[in-house]
């Protein structure tokens, strides 16, 4: 199995924790190239409240106050929206692995034209998540990204 | 006094809140167009280790989960960073109140090319106050803006 295949793997877990916690199916990790997890997250938005709480965010929470952001890769179960994708920016991340983007498309053209390298593998497992999200809990997801 | 004035007030309450703290002297707040408050926020990245904790993040995270953020306007005492402009973007924000953008400029085009009402008072308070954080704890800053 290729590395970027396992990360995804870690961020599957974390979005299916999420789900089993009646939440938002949608997790993330950031690693370095060298495949150590630095730090884990999945969308909270349900289990605390937190409107920015998406899964992206508290991954970069989780990371604490650290100077090696610009060697660590983003790796999320979905397309992060334009805050995921402005926190991405902000930190300087410089690639993104993104494990769908059929049920919904980030601002991934914002990532492409700050030179962020960004790969999506559209991984069925992911979009199957989703799809269950949407079918299942259609007003909870509409709130999550902000309609 | 005009309304503007009154609510980036209540921000600039909030910024030096946080650098009485140690923190970084940056603040926020929501307000609905008739001028109630409806969250405040601070920098809390010093205070709490969160690097993701600018003040209109905070301020986000503050306002809990509601539906009438098209009705909210974000005040703040600096120009919001590209993942504080990302926010303001997934949440329909319309209009946004900036104190100052002489020591930093964020994102403020992006929100224009959005159809953002931005207004930027360029207040001396706001100004005084970033002026004295980069020049008595420069590398703070710097850390603060992905740096």
């Amino acid at each position: 199995m290729n590395k970027e295949l396992l990360w995804l793997n870690e961020a599957i877990k974390e979005a299916e924790i999420s789900w089993a916690q009646g939440g938002i199916p949608i997790g993330s990790v950031l690693v370095t190239d060298k495949g150590e997890i630095v730090s884990r997250g999945h969308n909270q938005r349900v289990q605390t409240g937190d409107p920015t709480a998406h899964a992206e965010v508290v991954c970069f929470r989780n990371a604490g106050r650290r100077r090696d952001w610009a060697g660590l890769i983003l790796v999320s179960t979905l397309s992060p929206c334009i805050m995921c994708t402005g926190t991405t920016l902000l930190f300087g991340i410089k690639r993104v692995i993104i494990g769908e983007n059929k049920n919904f498309l980030g601002a991934e053209a914002l990532m492409c034209s700050n030179s962020v390298q960004v790969d999506v593998l559209n991984d069925q497992r992911c979009i199957s998540l989703m799809q269950r999200m949407k079918e299942e809990r259609p007003d909870l997801w509409a709130e999550d990204i902000g309609k």
